[in-house]
């Protein structure tokens, strides 16, 4: 099958068999799949990814040395049958997946991996227990959001948020478009949200944001102050002496930026007793001002994918049109445009979503 | 008076004027004051801890050129009232009082002050309205003990903890000492603690303990899960394909240390899940791996000092014999030997908290 491969730290096409299924597997033929920040990350510093998994204890470490094809943002149509399947949907059936296999020799990745190439290629095996049909009528470029999306949806469901929190998401690539869906499906407003592009504030404002701020212009902590006062000042909580100023709806920041320094200068521009949702994905070391988080009692929210329910919530959701993800999608290619779509996704003022469509000649 | 007055990066003993009490003040008569861990590193580290206080943005900032009288944790008696004071508890009256000034100017720091002496001067001024009355019966020396107390109090109250989280105590210095009364106050058990010090260990199991190690021997982290397991296995969440191993109860981690570096080596050693409470006051910068947080999920929870609510509820829980703090005091000196005690205090085998009695000639 032709796939974008990741060989040497360089996409190349090439021929490469298709996958074998396993007991309860199915091979799909790849419809969709999205090109996700992380690998774009996992190309450019392969060592430095492999190294932090490691160091993070990762259960799944890729060899470098022999060929990955990434992709795990995948709408896929189901193709053929490993042994032991229950053939619940049948052959043509469009789906959509939690992007691992559950194996008996325990969990593997789809995607990140060696042995299971993802939707950067032909064909995909995928755990039939896991395929969840495309609801009918719904576009397999929406299907194909439900991965990104997912990720906005699990860090706003990690974030215990209550009315009255005030959100403010610093960083507007397709992360932080995904916190902006997921808070508005919440209806969590206003919703400040600040990136230097002003392609991705203007996707920002399309994907649900009430106010959107340029860091170079005026700082995204003022713009959100300005916002945050209780619309209700009976409703604010008593003002303490030693609080001076006045009361502002608690402060619920998601990081979906990360690169190093990021946290800290978020810890830097918070207020008192603000929430930080670490949803950006900063693969090398960072540091940090303790005395920052200890002084404002800042509270740290690390988070990480989404779980099975939250990804079925989410294709549901955007089955439903509860959640619009259209705006991300800015660009389609096959597998011979991967490696320039990797180039064009540097930068923010082009593209936020580019769809590989690995069936395009 | 007399006091041990920080001059010149140095404890020496010294006669300075007697403090003037403002509007709704009153001068006090210091009757015991124990020494903080804050405060040696104050003494040890000056230009770092002021540097770092600018950068966190605090309100108050020593001057080091100046004199400086430390001591925030006192027991004391009222002696004279300043003017539009209210003189609800008489002379002679034993208070404790949450270590700050309300003046019509602002909230200002008692002991980390050049214009507010703490406790380790013969008399202090203090704002009446803060004033708490020691309970009849209850000993100055106890009394004394409700400020570092309180922070473990906090410190806990903030962890957020349900019935089923299982607590691991990381340092067993005053300030772990503290949590870990708080968590057995609460009647959080298991409480594992761990520290180097055979004498820290021992002072863990007075003030409540259930397990301690010595991180020297075995991983604290293994220790926890050792008894981290739910006693009724049908109480315990389904194991979840993706969670492999048997289920062990939420883990909350609280930090004790508060010197660079532990905040990472917790992360790196706690469950998936786990948040970490962070008591210890770490005054230099630190570094992390995000990945660690990232992959594990984990929830950092800075928190610093306590409210006047915690801090009356901790006087009145020492006062009712809910807490016992007595383990604690390890020795008393007078101003002439706070300057050893804080020498002293550098080795976790002799001490743990020493009282000043400045009035001891």
């Amino acid at each position: 099958m032709r796939a974008a491969v990741m060989r040497n730290r360089k996409l190349v096409v090439a021929d490469i068999p298709v996958p074998e299924a396993g007991p309860g597997e199915v091979i799909v033929k790849t419809l969709a799949c999205g090109i996700c920040g992380s690998d774009l990350h996992a190309l450019k510093h392969a060592e430095k990814m492999v190294e932090s998994s490691k160091r993070a204890g990762a259960a799944f470490v890729m060899d470098l040395k022999r060929d990955i094809v990434m992709g795990h943002e995948f709408c896929a149509e189901v193709a053929d049958f490993g042994p032991g399947t229950q053939k619940r949907l049948k052959a043509g059936t469009r789906v959509c997946s939690f992007p691992v296999l559950i194996r008996s020799t325990g969990i593997e990745t789809v995607g990140y991996s060696n042995d299971n190439p993802g939707g950067y290629g032909e064909f995909m095996r995928l755990t039939e227990a896991l395929l969840l049909e495309v609801p009918n009528g719904l576009s397999t470029e929406r299907a194909a959001l439900t991965e990104p999306m997912a990720v906005g949806f699990h860090a706003v469901q990690k974030a215990r948020l209550t009315p009255d929190d005030a959100p403010l998401v610093i960083g507007c690539g397709p992360v932080g478009l995904a916190v902006i869906a997921a808070l508005k499906l919440k209806g969590q407003h206003p919703i400040v949200a600040a990136d230097f592009s002003p392609r991705r504030r203007e996707l920002a404002l399309k994907m649900g944001a009430d106010v959107v701020v340029d860091p170079k212009e005026k700082s995204a902590y003022e713009s959100w102050k300005q916002v945050a006062a209780y619309g209700d000042p009976s409703k604010a909580p008593p003002v303490q002496p030693w609080m001076p100023g006045p009361a502002l709806r608690p402060s619920v920041i998601f990081e979906c930026v990360g690169v190093p320094g990021v946290i800290e200068s978020i810890m830097s521009g918070a207020q008192s007793g603000a929430r930080i949702v670490v949803v950006g994905v900063c693969m090398e070391r960072d540091s940090f001002e303790p005395m920052l988080g200890i002084t404002k009692e800042l509270n740290v929210q690390f988070v990480l994918g989404y779980t099975p329910e939250e990804f079925g919530e989410t294709l549901f959701n955007i089955a439903q049109g509860k959640t619009s993800a259209d705006p991300l999608i800015t660009g389609k290619v096959g597998v011979e445009g991967v490696a320039q779509a990797f180039e064009d996704l540097g930068s923010p003022e082009h593209h936020a979503k580019i769809l590989v469509e690995p069936w395009r000649s």
